[in-house]
């Protein structure tokens, strides 16, 4: 970067100025903006589902190896995948940030061009925020905000006995692109000499760096009148989800190895570590898709589409949560997915 | 405490159910909240007002002399705040934080405990929140969401010439509050054996330890059929709120400093501290009162009202906004407030 603009030269308000003075307004239901004590909005006669999450540098994402515009894109876009988690349309997203005075005026552009990027990706309205001092690090606050027509919002405890359980596209591959990157990383600091070799980890890195919010799905589901029995986002790996939905539904289930989708560059990426690339898809985390269930009426009206594979079914409570391998054993699910106080 | 119960016996999922087992919801708007992808709330044919705010430990609040039951009361009361500026009745929270692992549960029941208290004083409902580990200190997140009848919220920008300009309650009281417990914390630093001396500071100590938002008066406005022209709630002072109206509303003010209420503990601790009153009220923040314009006509329905001051008049834009002090010299308003990147 040749510029450096000490935030501190233009204020808090002249930084949110600043920050938002390019902000485009893509829905009716915005109808107050950044700029007053709150945001208004009126989803007229619709159901408003909301909600927050913090990303705090160190612990959710290093900086090291994540490009402060990808950065901004990821933000928006795993916030708005658990509106789309309960069968919502995002329409809105409310951002705070905190940061240390190691931040430029001009690396924050760089990470609202990516927030930017991802609103008008996903057609959402940037319609409020917070900038902040931080005595460490870069922390984000994202609130998404989305509409569904009354009581039509799908729930992790509606999944029942016999139902199909369904994921959309391949799993796995965020966590392999973390594990590319954390060992850049660690080759890097021994010899800053070496150049990253990434090259043929497109997919992989692509998938933890600038992750997709499965807005099409939802769509698809409108366009052909598919309302899932349960449904929950897969950011902690295919196995703590699955036994969210089992837990809160108050059923098992049954999971065929052999089903669940895994794409090419994930095998491979998986067998440099030496790892099973199953592993990688039950308990890699981060991936963003869809686990959600269907009653199998339903189950023509979903098996056109590529993009969602059935992966097994649901069973009575007490047979548990279980894995048939493709040699043909049967193991219970446990989660391994990632803790965020161990 | 007697007890230090580490948080990663309890795990991510473990600390939410324990934090949130015993939520009570006042409500009827919300339809869906802790437990799912996201939360839903339907209004029911009003408009949604929604702000977030990013309180960071050592920037916002220093917990040698904030009591975490305290600051959880505070957060919430001051993101209320922003709802009432609007005009608009609180309705749900949201809450996110991010801490270190000197934090227990016990410490973080205590910091919910108060959150839970301001649901109870606000009538308003817990529906959503994350926890994360902090690479250092505590972080807080904080979505406020209220309702108000379509178009009737009040923003910043409706003032006009010879319309009042009013405040709510007193000044300058959080402000010194706050210089005395930062002295409190020197001389405790300085020799740990002397006992903090605020026995006849109750008044000003809490309101920069305990501000309450002022919903009180957003009711008395909706009984006394009052609307406010424009409205914002007195976090950084009453001068930096005034050129925010202004500016905004494209108008200028007489501000009459006799007419500025501030309280008799407020005065006497001022002058302690060799401050002038004025000064505190106007530069001080956190009061989190509520400023605001009113048509003449609309005089007569807050005359009786105590709580409320007329401290002013708005005038043309040209003529800036300017402050007639006591001794009747006449200074331009600026904003000394608390500027978070200095």
């Amino acid at each position: 970067m040749s510029e450096r603009t000490e935030v501190s030269s233009l204020g808090e308000f002249g930084l949110i100025d600043h920050l938002t003075k390019n902000v485009e307004i893509h829905n009716a239901s915005s109808i107050l903006g950044v700029g007053d004590d709150a945001a208004v909005i009126d989803h007229f006669g619709k159901q408003t589902v909301i909600t927050n999450d913090l990303l705090i540098e160190g612990v959710h994402f290093d900086l090291m190896y994540t490009p402060l515009k990808h950065l901004g894109y990821k933000t928006v876009a795993v916030n708005i995948s658990d509106i789309c988690a309960m069968n919502a349309t995002p329409t809105q997203i409310i951002l705070g940030i905190g940061f240390s005075n190691r931040f430029s005026v001009e690396a924050l552009d760089e990470f609202y061009e990516g927030v930017y990027t991802a609103c008008d990706t996903y057609k959402v309205d940037l319609i409020g925020g917070d900038t902040s001092s931080s005595q460490k690090g870069f922390i984000i606050s994202c609130t998404a905000i989305g509409e569904v027509a009354p009581d039509k919002f799908v729930t992790r405890k509606g999944a029942q006995k016999s139902e199909l359980l369904c994921v959309t596209g391949d799993l796995g591959a965020a966590y392999l692109g973390l594990l590319l990157l954390e060992r850049e990383k660690k080759i890097y600091l021994e010899n800053p000499q070496i150049q990253p070799d990434l090259e043929n980890e497109k997919y992989t890195v692509g998938r933890i760096l600038k992750p997709e919010a499965r807005v099409d799905l939802i769509d698809f589901f409108a366009q052909n009148n598919v309302t899932p029995t349960s449904m929950i986002d897969v950011s902690d790996g295919l196995s703590s989800e699955i036994l969210h939905l089992c837990k809160q539904s108050n059923v098992g289930c049954v999971l065929y190895e052999e089903k669940i989708p895994i794409g090419e560059e994930t095998r491979a990426a998986a067998f440099k570590f030496n790892l099973d690339p199953t592993a990688c898809a039950l308990s890699g985390g981060e991936d963003y898709e869809l686990l959600f269930t269907l009653k199998q009426d339903d189950y023509d009206k979903i098996k056109d589409n590529t993009d969602i594979s059935v992966i097994g079914y649901l069973t009575d409570e007490e047979a548990g949560a279980n894995i048939i391998t493709k040699g043909g054993n049967k193991y219970a699910i446990t989660a391994q997915g990632w803790n965020a106080f161990k």
